[in-house]
């Protein structure tokens, strides 16, 4: 069975655990006030162009988001998103749990616009309704497409006319920055979100997010929400050994690379081969229509993720490659589409 | 610098280590849903002689403690701990974030008594009050010291006869267990406690804690909460993995008992040059009391980690070993005192 | 300027001020334990015929909305309900605030259908998605409409099935059994709902709200709810003696029927002059649908609720009668019509 | 039976009566908007001498604390109190809900003091522990007793230094500034304080407690926190009405002399027939000790507060007047004792 349904299936880079073990028996201190962390620090301020940014470490991606969210509203305020946005849809209500609505804005392609975050505002006045404070998208989204740059230039726009706080969820950030089509760069993202994170977990990690905070209002305090939401690691530097290594010679963005390579690859064999997609995008999640006879002959062989019945005979699925995808996996799969 | 602060200042058991990098490349499903999990779950209750618990892996410990806590409590319910109680003192507020009131007892030595239990109990009646529904202890303590058979079974008991649930923090259970003057064991906590967890982050693992439900009534639905609270690793293996090693052929006892011994040893040492301690105890974490002077002539050398003021010429200090713990250190460090 | 934008521009009816005055300077014991409150839960539960019913009585309708909501659902779990649902849009994110999300189902007439929440059940599966425990509606609704017997009890039917609670909003549950076209008793909801509250507020009292709970599994420790919430009234018997009065002699009906007939002239009247409305009902509000102009007519001498923008040169409005409307204010709107 | 137990048995102060009636079938707007709540905010404002300080209306004590509480404090920050603290002790744990750790100083008399504020403020620091922000006082407090002009004055100092907002919960502060040792002006305590409620359902009122804010830091969106939490009461007018009245005229103190002057009576008698006291205070809240024989023989004619158990054949009780105490009752009961 080889596994294309999602981009987690594997541990981490080898040159990930290549350190993990050469630093296994250091000393450091912990909850991620050690050099291993320092220096990822600094190597993720200058691959954003953002010297003042604060940088934190979490294990994953709904934590992230959950603290990240916790910590910026107060009690009455709410988080804008797409009606697709991961933290509406597959996180168990986290947002909530921390008391906190998501206001949701119809999408077809996982991304919002300017306007309709604009028109959101206009209509949520006065006490008898939550008040909107941050935006929330993803990027790559939920459904592999990315903002460009002008699209985020709008959105950073509308939210800092109307004060509220630009959010990233990042954890696909690399497929999304080495598409094909992408004209955003990290230094841009910082410049125009007030605070974002950089994922690892899907991106050669064992796990790992990088929340970066270029806002000051969003600064004070932040290590304070990530204990009390449980996300403070106490061997903190296993998180920032990771992240060191991934921002060493732009490891980070050579193996998304090479997953929207293959991803590439495998697309322009689906469109030779006539199938059409729930999404079109250029990152590494594909969302082929197939028939669900085909489906039945691919599925001994090949794990998918099912996304949703198309019609009586065809069904969406998802085709994820990663960093660990192996380009014989990937040429096997086009002979059997 | 020797670091004696802490007992999570490195990395991981070598075995670990080892059983990561081969495994590495594997792909496997995630959120704990792989074999690796299951393999160690099936351990664990074989561990505890317990075939009906309920196994779920955590990152660490706040997070472990907040999500029994969160899963347990009906709003208007609390947990009844000592006023040392981690969860009271140094998890920034994590239960109440969740919504929940912390009851404190009164503890010299980090314990807490089945009689002062029963008290609080009847103490707190009627719907002004918060009702008692949890009792939370740790062991070993945040002071070091240990249960008895005796004195859990009791706690166990008055649990019962109100309804409580008796939850045990075992971030340290392996030194508790491992301890000369023990007399517990696995199966005798998971016959008496209705949901507690073993640490692995401070006994050998890079990180995480297995929870281990026996009670039917806490099962239901838990892996929401671990989803919803950010608790939820996408490469759940790993926690698996670690989990199998600890638990294969022994491993988590032995290297519990190497620390110990290393503590028993150091602990001697102390004695006879006249140290008195905050509290006694016989497992991984020693408090003893010692002359600002000497403090500040090991400083260079050795790493503690401050507890507090005795008087105006002498501090309590708190020195751990752990299974990483060389021989050779804890030999310089007696030459030292 | 007469107000018809709400049903709350007065105090409360005459016979209630009566005997407030009268038991003023009775002493009592507090939070309703008085034998107020007893009588006027004896005489609830006869109406309802539902002699093991707990009933509580309340403030306001956002306090009961989120009282039953946190006292009803584990922190994964949420409450479903139509988009327009005053939980949803109205009270600033407080189900969110107790932690809960709202799961929103299209709705035209602010009604849902058993087939809705049959479906979204079937979507709503696995520990990555928040967990449907609670059908929330409002009867009559926000747009002035009225559940049948028969809808009424498919939607039981399917919550029961799915093991949902089904709990009706009845802040105007008096305008809504006093329509001309309702089908539905006291007796009926008592018996098809889990828990649903009589409202006072809108219904001749200065403020009340009385929580009916008929599920056993909904009745342990709401005391404690209330009180937490900050919903427990100190001098309770307030609650209690407004609606003793209301359910002697049947008051609460015929008040409720006076403000309906009202508005069934008005809607006579409005139809006769070629008005149509947003959406059509047969309860205590009406929903025209009036060019501006005429809008700018009325305004000087009469107050509506302005609900939205229709098209270019007409709004949609509210009107609503109450128990307090004047026959003599209606007359005077039909001739200005 | 006379109930002496507390001061809210009866209903409300014939004034307050009369105006209810009167203004009964008024038209205005709701929550809070109306001309009633304008006018009594401006008789506040000028009675504290701030006439820049926002005046909102609340029904209850519990709804207060935990509306303000809410409101001030961020997820990870915490309340200094007294143990005997109402949010404490007899809340269920209401500010716990919203999310807030209550730090609690011990006290024997129910007020804590500058220094222990700062010993706390030096105690927590650090991201592991909450972080403290609010002090929560009460005048008169739990046990009857007030402060001084110069201990608020050192509170005030204390908090100013360490960024703490100072929180007066005032449910009985008509009964601590009438006290005949007490130095404080409804100005003093505006100057001093961040925030404070003017207590009306223990002093004149069915119900109601006006809260004052004068740090410019707390007033932003506090509307949105009483309709979240379900405070925001429709009929808003009722409270305006009462505190017009209360501050028309100086009557809430006039009827807050008139209990506290009931009570030297009474306290008078009982030092004369040698009764201790559990607190010695001078508001109209006397806690003597009895022994249970006398207790036993009181017990079918008037009602008490039972406190505690003292020694084995004596008990604390509390005796309340209030503004609906009769004097004739008072004798009784003094020739009783």
């Amino acid at each position: 069975m080889i596994r294309f349904n999602c981009d987690y299936s594997e541990g981490a880079h080898e040159k990930i655990m290549e350190r993990l073990i050469q630093t296994n028996m250091e000393q450091t201190p912990g909850y991620g006030e050690d050099y291993h962390c320092e220096k990822a620090r600094e190597l993720i301020r200058a691959a954003c162009n953002a010297p003042e940014a604060d940088v934190h470490f979490l294990v994953g991606g709904t934590q992230a988001n959950l603290t990240v969210i916790a910590a910026a509203l107060r009690p009455h305020q709410c988080v804008i998103g797409a009606a697709s946005a991961h933290i509406h849809v597959h996180e168990t209500g986290a947002v909530e749990a921390c008391g906190h609505k998501i206001l949701t804005l119809p999408s077809e392609d996982g991304k919002i616009t300017a306007k309709q975050v604009e028109d959101c505002c206009r209509e949520y006045v006065g006490e008898h309704m939550v008040q909107p404070k941050m935006v929330y998208i993803s990027n790559s989204t939920e459904l592999g497409t990315i903002y460009s740059k002008e699209e985020l230039s709008e959105l950073s726009k509308v939210c800092r006319r109307n004060h509220l706080y630009l959010f990233m969820d990042g954890a696909r950030l690399g497929y999304g920055l080495a598409a094909s089509d992408n004209t955003l760069s990290l230094e841009d993202i910082a410049a125009l979100c007030d605070v974002f994170y950089i994922g690892g977990t899907k991106v050669g990690a064992l796990f790992g997010e990088a929340v970066v905070i270029t806002n000051p209002e969003l600064k004070p305090d932040f290590r304070y929400f990530i204990k009390q939401r449980g996300g403070m690691l106490a061997k903190g530097r296993l998180l920032g050994i990771q992240f060191e290594v991934l921002f060493e010679d732009n490891l980070y963005m050579k193996i998304s690379s090479y997953a929207d390579r293959l991803a590439d690859k495998l697309r322009a064999a689906l469109t030779a081969a006539g199938y059409s997609y729930l999404v079109e995008n250029q990152t590494n999640q594909i969302f082929p229509i197939m028939s669900d006879e085909k489906l039945g002959q691919l599925q001994d062989k090949y794990c998918f993720n099912y996304e949703r019945r198309i019609d009586e005979t065809h069904s969406a699925v998802r085709i994820c490659t990663s960093w660990a995808t192996k380009e014989e996996d990937v040429e096997a799969l086009i002979k059997d589409l």
